[in-house]
């Protein structure tokens, strides 16, 4: 039997770079790149509802099946902010480095458990027929007081995972993905594709 | 290994049947009525995003996988009203036979095609870890011009389905849940937790 399809809703390269690690043994993926331009609907504010939105968008319009995510970087410090708005946190204009640039000023003066942080992923698969399947990982830690490291992408630079002490920028591509909010999403996502939902009762 | 176990997430008692009907052999299903109450979110106008959280809030409030569906009645004289506000049409105060009757006087005068008509359900599956799962069906069909059948509920009465000459409240239980919306949506949904997704590239 051939492997399943699907098309990767995403611009990001680095984010379709983990999705191929991740996925690319189970599944063919393909970029959006290899198509016609789809036009996506405005992001709101729920990580769940972007993340199927970008997987029914791609689907309806390209007749694929389709997958995406949406992720966000949760500060403590900040009341759970940027969130799902982490991709345009400090306005139209900045870059990967100058979002995180504006983060450390954001909490520059606040220590301890103000900078504490997780990464979350909502992964969401879709097909033309009106299938969903959506699942949730994150990743635990807090946020450097300066940039570390220069794998990755995003705030990778200044998120400290826990328990390893390195910022994700720091880690080799197979063990972030392995602990990362994007892998573990990824990685259920897998699972609830290939195998019979588990007996949670 | 024990048969998976899901909370229904509606208070209809319909609904409760065909869900018991169409899944109780595969899962154990609890209606509300066995927990404490849970606070629904007011519903919007997409069938998916309503599915989606009602099955999300039960599983979050309850600590337990829970299904749910949205349905609506997408009538072709109407523009596809009343959709996913069917079982808010003509507004509150109305039972189930007054909301019939109200659809039959806004027909009243339509003749052929602007009668055709779509039963559409979507059925969504939510575990507290984040997992979610959805499915759609639809059964396609044309509204009367009064009612017949005292089977089903809703707008089972006025609606005649395609192929077979009869109001959906003239079928048996178990043929109106072989070709029905939520037949077809339950049965995928079914699907869609005991195997894994089919190749569809």
């Amino acid at each position: 039997m051939s492997k399943p399809m699907f098309v990767v809703a995403t611009s990001n390269a680095g984010k379709l770079r983990e999705f191929q690690a991740i996925l690319g043994d189970a599944f063919v993926l393909r970029g959006l790149a290899e198509f016609d331009p789809v036009v996506f609907p405005d992001e709101g504010e729920d990580y769940e509802a972007n993340a199927i939105a970008k997987a029914r968008t791609a689907a309806d319009a390209l007749r694929l099946p389709a997958i995406a995510d949406d992720s966000g970087l949760e500060v403590d410090g900040l009341g759970g902010a940027p969130g799902p708005l982490s991709a345009r946190y400090g306005g139209p204009g900045l870059d990967d480095r100058g979002r995180l640039l504006h983060l450390l000023e954001a909490l520059s003066g606040m220590r301890g458990s103000a900078r504490r942080a997780r990464f979350v992923c909502v992964a969401a698969w879709a097909s033309p027929g009106g299938s969903v399947r959506v699942e949730r990982g994150e990743c635990e830690g807090c946020i450097l007081t300066a940039p570390r490291g220069d794998s990755g992408f995003g705030y990778d630079p200044v998120f400290e995972v826990e328990g390893l002490g390195r910022a994700m920028a720091e880690l080799l591509e197979e063990e972030k993905n392995r602990i990362s909010h994007r892998g573990r999403a990824l990685a259920a996502l897998r699972a609830s594709l290939t195998q019979p939902v588990e007996t949670r009762s």
